[in-house]
């Protein structure tokens, strides 16, 4: 890894912009972010987990981000601040050679309508779509074969990657990224039964996604039904997730891969789904939730806290044993009580 | 929201098409529906759930869809009928801006081979790709973006969105819904071991879809190995689903999100398959089947009703505690059989 | 069913391709590939379960694949042979119309950039996009609307189907096999918090599929933090799959649809996840595991065997009893013991 302007960093400079303590040779260049392990004389690495530090005394790295207690021990020069992992995800944007891509302009193939507004700084790849009514900020990035359709509004410095779809009318804020495969306002799953067969109920509400967001690789968040479907402000999204019509995710939540929501359940601020938690619909999940992965939420909850359901895999034969024995377990809790009756009878 | 031709629509109107009794002036203008809570003056709203009862004294909808049994409690005109989210639905349609949308014709930038045979008023979207040997009904939009590989046939009056692939000889049949993203007839998953390494099976059966079947985004239905992978009529299916190879879906059946179904498994039809539900393979499910959200299957059933599996999530430390003893369960029925036998010997 | 070249096929041509013991008439032709009750007369069958015997009598099939154990019970031909299943595995690629297709070349609606270094009898189709940097092995075919990004390597042979996403830098190996919609090398889910808010962490790793990897529709890997995602050789890997960064997954496993693997887990050789396990993050599963389907594994695994999590489905009223009595079954566990030690003080 290469930093993404030609010069280079001293790690002077890195120190000063991360405001931290500099020990070591300042002028030193830095051109590379490693794990302690795999670092390298002009690479800068961190420190932001105890159980790394049987590789600090090794390291070959240039400079380590690190706190001030293990300080210390580290042989080479240290950068000293609070938060080393923060620390690191900022270089991490520093260093990355994608972001200092200059933009391509509006390529000949994309077909772009002829109403639409476009900030400054636009970039739409090859055989992209932009639908007529888009309204495109300044700095925003779309990929190739993406399509934004009719009305759709991206907000300045948003990223959609390549073969991402945002449906009529959704409303993107400020910095998204929207990862390859994602589908941003695809409708809601609503149906009535008449006792014989399904009439669709047309999704007529939108998606709002607020600023900062990220969505990952094939995930899905639909329209809503009649209201808007609602994503806070500097929530993040994985892979493969799927957000039913009418959710609301508070701000600065983050769900792993795999997750799904089903409709019109509301998240809180500062919630935390692990991969493949399921929440049923119409829930009310209060801030600082967490849930741990695979688990299965059907009731609302009001405490915040860390929540689980499933069993861990074990081996298949004692597995095998356990779960006959669950479709017992209500049969198995009155044979206890009864027992204990009997002793307190007798 | 606003109806979906430029002359919008009277109360009375409304009630004739719907074959609704209407108690109120039916020369009222309505271009609008919405929630009893959020309805305006020119807004119909439906009261389909008794737990909206509480929103129904207060609404300022021009009139709301009710069944007779609440029709008195209403302050609003009213259409009074059986079925108010049926009604809703149908409504719901007309008020749809995006339904209205003119044909565009086949795009400039859309690729379609020499020997496509179209129907009427056929559109096809910008960047969209349309191989050789496709068969494409009257009133069929293809968005763009999306690919309908060689030899595929999709039904009159079906809607492919963005970015969906319709792959090499699927059959669509009429009135579908495809969503962005979704992927209709990729192969399935066959591999033979030979002891060291896999030997890829070539999916050389199908995929045939039946007509006003729904596809939600992001959703992949693979092609049979020998036989065709079969989805019945009027089957709604949802967001991030997986149906497996040879797997046949009885008409009417409903499958919420991220649904996965193994390979040749049967489901009969009016079943309903909550989310992130998992069926086996090789299974066969009966008719009228429901099983709730996150369950999973792995024997078949022969009676109707509702099936569920796993746990609801609990606090973290209470979970612990009880998940370390599902994996004693077994051992913990057979104490207490030991116990009993006591007890009974004593 | 037809082959995939105008010749057709003898009985004897195939029982020398495949290495069996010819029992019957070697010039019978054979033009398809079916099931024991499909096939007609100018069909091969095989029978690679038992369970299929029933079907063996009634065969109305040219000729059948079969072990010598059940050769005397099949009233046609006989190819007879070791592993049936696997020889069906390989006729059916030999059956397979759509392998045989020429190619199609660099068609003119494709962007493909002038540096881009291909191999010999490349096929690049209609609206794909292929980025600056990239290199096309022989015979690489690039489905219409994929994209391939900057710096991408694609090994020989290798197909990437339609609306594919190759993301930048990612390396695939020879004879990958990418289904729609999938997305290789998407960003991994990292963030740092500074107390209120997510900061990114640039995914600064690469992804890099060995040999003979086929990934299934709408499945995402993602790649590295600041290593890189790695699939081994002949991994097989289903659709709506999520690899999350770091993961690193050993030769010769298969993964099912729906599965979910978090960060930096290892995964051995010859490994089997059933159909929606999910995989905590930093664990390491040694070779030779086997996970049934749906099965959350939460710690490492160092035995080679077959894994399994969770509770089959039940009718709905039984499953509500006994899933309540999960929540008490610490409880449970200790009233038992109470009364066992109550017992043997007695």
């Amino acid at each position: 890894m290469t930093p993404n302007d030609s010069s280079g960093f001293t790690l002077g400079a890195l120190a000063e912009r991360l405001g931290a303590r500099l020990q070591g040779d300042g002028s030193r260049p830095i051109d590379g972010l490693a794990t302690l392990k795999d670092a390298g004389p002009r690479d800068i690495a961190f420190l932001a987990n105890a159980a790394y530090l049987k590789d600090l005394a090794d390291t070959r790295a240039a400079a380590v981000l690190i706190q001030l207690e293990h300080a210390e021990a580290c042989p080479v020069a240290r950068l000293v601040l609070d938060n080393p992992y923060l620390a690191y995800a900022q270089l991490s944007q520093l260093f990355d050679p994608f972001l200092a891509r200059p933009t391509g302009g509006i390529h000949a193939s994309a077909v772009v309508a002829e109403d639409v507004r476009m900030g400054e700084n636009v970039e739409v790849g090859p055989n992209a779509v932009i639908e007529a009514g888009v309204v495109l900020g300044d700095e925003v990035v779309v990929g190739p074969g993406s399509v934004v359709e009719v009305g759709a509004r991206i907000g300045d410095g948003s990223r959609l990657h390549a073969n991402v779809t945002v449906c009529r009318g959704a409303v993107i804020g400020a910095r998204a990224i929207l990862h390859s495969g994602c589908v941003i306002g695809g409708d809601g799953f609503g149906f009535a039964h008449d006792g014989s067969r399904w009439h669709k109920i047309a999704q007529l509400g939108g998606v709002v996604l607020g600023d900062d967001v990220e969505v990952g690789s094939c995930s899905s968040i639909d329209r809503g039904a009649l209201d808007d479907t609602v994503i806070g402000n500097d929530v993040k999204i994985d892979s493969q997730v799927q957000i039913a019509h009418n959710v609301r995710i508070g701000d600065h939540s983050a769900l792993a891969g795999c997750v799904g929501i089903a409709g019109s359940t509301r998240v809180g601020r500062h919630c935390m789904l692990g991969g493949g938690v399921g929440l049923s619909g119409h829930l009310t999940i209060c801030d600082g939730v967490h849930v741990t992965g695979m688990s299965l939420v059907t009731n609302s909850i009001d405490t915040p806290g860390v929540y689980s359901s499933g069993t861990g895999a074990m081996p298949n034969a004692q597995w095998r044993r356990n779960a006959v024995r669950f479709k017992q377990l209500d049969d198995i809790a009155r044979r206890l009580a009864r027992l204990e009756k009997h002793e307190r009878d007798a």
